[in-house]
């Protein structure tokens, strides 16, 4: 353990903050963070768009299920996965890059290069005491968000991610086991002692939210997760990414 | 700036480590740093394989392209999106969760938490001295890749992360200039400075490549890029995910 890894094991998402906008020094410290992130074959298939103008937050705000706290930060930030930049290049350049922008491939590339850069911005800004917050709610309607930011073709707003100074701080949830997300040399393949650790991780998070709630909510983290995902949210996802030209192929 | 960001903006990919194994701690101080990282609607949807056997390492290292160190380094990690977990919680808790779990949405939520967890493991290793380089590589033959690390349906080996004591360090690569990154309240809509932008940083990277080779070496960032793109890789990659239940509706 040292400095670093005590922030990382230290982070919790931050919903209430300080009305007192970042500095320019600060996000550019935290973009700068962003992009030193590695990137896929040095691609950078990512974008990020800074959301200062208050109509523009308060209507990402309602996107995301009236979270205040997508208006009310210190900065807003919206991470893009971004082959748009590429489809530019192949004209440059003079090549068809389509067929391979297109592809599944690349759209993973792309997801997953935007999240390294995101998590480098969150952890840069927590280690300048500002508090965090992953914004997913902004996907509960993309056409709205493409809209409002005038995101082209081959550029897919995967979330938020709202900095700012906090004037509250969340309790950390406990993860899963350790032994139940990390496997040796292969995905454990005996299933009773997958749900056996799935059921030791439920009294875990059932005591967590007793005591946090004195008795009034005792969720297990299945019954919670499981409840969730029988709702089918955000099922126009499929047809947004092709209509935007991504996962074509 | 401080330790941490400085930390941050020093990454750069380590491709020859000592032949050292990283020790329990280390193991579990990464991991732990990587599960502390934010998961959206605490949905924890991915999985870490750490791969210890030699002649599995060896067999990824040939899937990889004949990259030697992903078979030699400290220990070496696969990260995976996972909701095979979030399918044996539908039926502990007797809920229909397929429709969710099979679609778009859900596996960019599992691939952006993977690469949430990713990014935090890696600067964990970093701040502990360690080197680090992701493994895009892998993905040259994920039928393979499941095959040897046994993972089940619905999840998907995104990368690995190899990880060890450095024993050459290479240069850091200048990455995008930050306006061209960084958008504000709209993405950049003239087309007209979005290709300047691009041709500034094929100055930037055609003068660090003269510079790093003598001479030897004057690529573009776009020419490069959009050379590598026209050979269409990995065009296998929808039926692959889509085999493997995920990103079907």
């Amino acid at each position: 353990m040292n400095e670093v890894t005590n922030l990382l094991m230290n982070h919790r998402s931050i919903r209430h903050f300080e009305d007192k906008p970042l500095s320019r020094e600060q996000i550019e410290t935290i973009v700068l963070s962003a992009q030193a992130a590695s990137t896929s074959s040095f691609v950078q298939a990512y974008s990020i768009i800074g959301v200062t103008d208050k109509e523009k937050k308060a209507k990402l705000a309602e996107f995301a299920g009236n979270q205040s706290y997508v208006a009310e930060n210190g900065h807003f930030f919206v991470f893009c996965a971004d082959l748009h930049r590429h489809d530019i290049m192949g004209q440059m350049e003079n090549k068809d890059v389509i067929p391979a922008i297109e592809s599944t491939e690349k759209f993973m590339v792309s997801v997953i290069d935007a999240a390294l850069a995101a998590q480098n911005a969150a952890v840069a800004a927590e280690s300048l005491g500002l508090g965090i917050c992953y914004i997913g709610g902004i996907r509960n309607d993309l056409e709205g968000v493409s809209e409002l930011l005038k995101t082209p073709d081959r550029v897919i707003p995967l979330f938020g991610l709202a900095i700012g100074y906090p004037s509250k701080k969340n309790d950390q949830k406990p993860r899963l086991p350790l032994q139940h997300i990390y496997h040796e040399n292969e995905y454990k393949q005996d299933e009773a002692v997958y749900r056996e650790e799935l059921e030791m991780y439920n009294k875990i998070i059932s005591e967590y939210y007793d005591e946090r709630t004195g008795g009034k909510r005792k969720d297990t983290w299945t019954g919670q997760i499981a409840g969730m995902l029988e709702k089918q949210t955000r099922m126009y996802m499929k047809d947004y990414v092709q209509k935007k030209k991504m996962d074509l192929r």
